[in-house]
């Protein structure tokens, strides 16, 4: 049985993509249309043979959907939400996959008050955007957060559930607020501080850029794959869930206030006793895998 | 023509073990002997077969040694520096692998103040730690950065950058101090950063750890893998190279503190600006073959 057998993706970056081509390798009789804002978007997707059908209008692409999918940046989900509430079918699901769940839900409910939403978080991405960027297993193993509004039919809460259990991922339903105070420490968190730590190193004096770049693998080239994400993207998500990620960057600051001050009265238990203890969560992310237990994320070695 | 016949590594970790397998992998003729402090890690050792010998002392192992390379932690040179005076040759070159030169350079001058004394600090590692965490391959294509004082006999400079070419890595020299600072921006500080934010994120009352260990692929596992690094080395680290850490991690909580800024004021051009930035990059590390071209670090799929 099939969850739905008309999807209509609406933003056709990493997300909108793998999940076009996941739908097209795992639920292969679905028809998947799809659409972006961006004409140039939509003529690669054409040319990739990304969905059976590529429209011109959001309009056109939802007006015989059974589910449709806003994978677009948080700041732009509102303008998406308008443009589709004249077409979108009265029975439809509407979800959407941002990162920052409760004021997207409410800008999305300002312009489709009586619409099913069953908003679904798949927590997995590259550091690649794009079209091109997409891949079908991008979300085997990795879960995906759903946050319906309380009083959601329940039925449509489980075909959606279905759908991405079939693209490979587990499930956790839980609500908004929650969702974005734990994707504020696991996520957006992680996001600026390495964006913070990028932009320092390549801002010295004594220290020159190229420097940094050729003894990178000392450690900074970990941080630099996550600051070279999709800036539009990561630019809404911290407007879009200031609160929580205000409130995680106060309890870093100090944490690194305190370490720092050890290092300063060198103060070596402390530091030994922290690091010490940060070890064991790393092996419980491999044990639960969520990441690889190769050494060095198992990057090539020549 | 091999730099040296007879090479002693004392400290028998991640860098000194991986020194073993690829001196006896790229110059097999040489004669490698072995020691560590830690009678265990002798024992693995001598199972694994690590060395042609390892030793039961620290002098024993130099005794007749054409070059000695101490890959302990900062904290510990002085102390084996000491342990070898009385037998190491007049002849012999000793090495050492530090991540921060300048105080290891005075503590082992202390101690030995008439040593031909040539520092070569590999930027290559792995989370891993101890005896069986080492590979032959782990300096291919990396740097190794060699910090002789002034006044060292050219001759002496020159065996030991042969050495880690024949071990795969490209040979960088300059002075010890510039290279504390280098490595401040581009190890240490990320290292402490790593480390502070797992600390934060395990240690929340409204997100358990089961859940930021769960939602880990949102970004944080990435600061997981250098959190999990050897906390005796890194203890020592910070502490003998403070001046240069705290002078960057002064810059980074400036720059962090801005971004903040930014994000409490609603200012998402100044973010953009920033994160597009930063996303160039992480594009010259691919180029310069520092990190694997592949998307999410080349991490296994499903």
């Amino acid at each position: 049985m099939l969850p739905f057998s008309r999807i209509t993706i609406i933003g056709l970056g990493l997300i909108g993509s793998s999940l076009a081509h996941a739908v097209r390798a795992y639920l292969p009789t679905a028809r998947v249309t799809g659409h972006d804002a961006d004409p140039a978007v939509r003529e690669i997707a054409r040319r990739i043979d990304l969905c059976d059908d590529i429209t011109d209008t959001a309009g056109a692409a939802v007006i015989d959907a059974e589910l449709v999918v806003l994978c677009v940046p948080p700041g732009a989900m509102a303008a998406v939400a308008q443009a589709i509430a004249a077409d979108l079918p009265a029975d439809a699901i509407l979800s959407e996959t941002a990162s920052c769940q409760s004021s997207v839900i409410a800008a999305i409910r300002e312009a489709l008050p009586s619409v099913t939403l069953v908003p679904a978080h798949p927590v997995a991405g590259t550091e690649n955007s794009g079209p091109e960027a997409g891949f079908a297993t991008l979300f085997q193993n990795r879960w995906c957060i759903l946050t319906p509004p309380d009083g959601t039919d329940p039925v449509a809460i489980a075909r959606v559930e279905d759908l991405w259990k079939k693209v490979g991922a587990n499930v956790e339903i839980m609500d908004a607020a929650h969702h974005d105070l734990v994707l504020a420490v696991t996520s957006h968190l992680p996001h600026i501080i390495a964006y913070t730590i990028v932009g320092t190193a390549s801002d010295l004096e004594n220290v020159t850029q190229g420097e940094v770049i050729k003894y990178s693998a000392g450690g900074f080239r970990d941080f630099t794959r996550i600051a070279a994400s999709d800036p539009t993207m990561w630019r809404d998500v911290f407007l879009a869930n200031k609160d929580a990620v205000l409130e995680m960057l106060q309890r870093f600051t100090e944490d690194l206030t305190q370490l720092q001050r050890a290092i300063r009265w060198d103060d070596g238990d402390a530091l030994f006793d922290h690091f010490t203890k940060t070890r064991a969560i790393r092996r419980s992310i491999i044990e639960q895998g969520q990441d690889d237990a190769a050494p060095d994320f198992g990057r090539h070695r020549d």
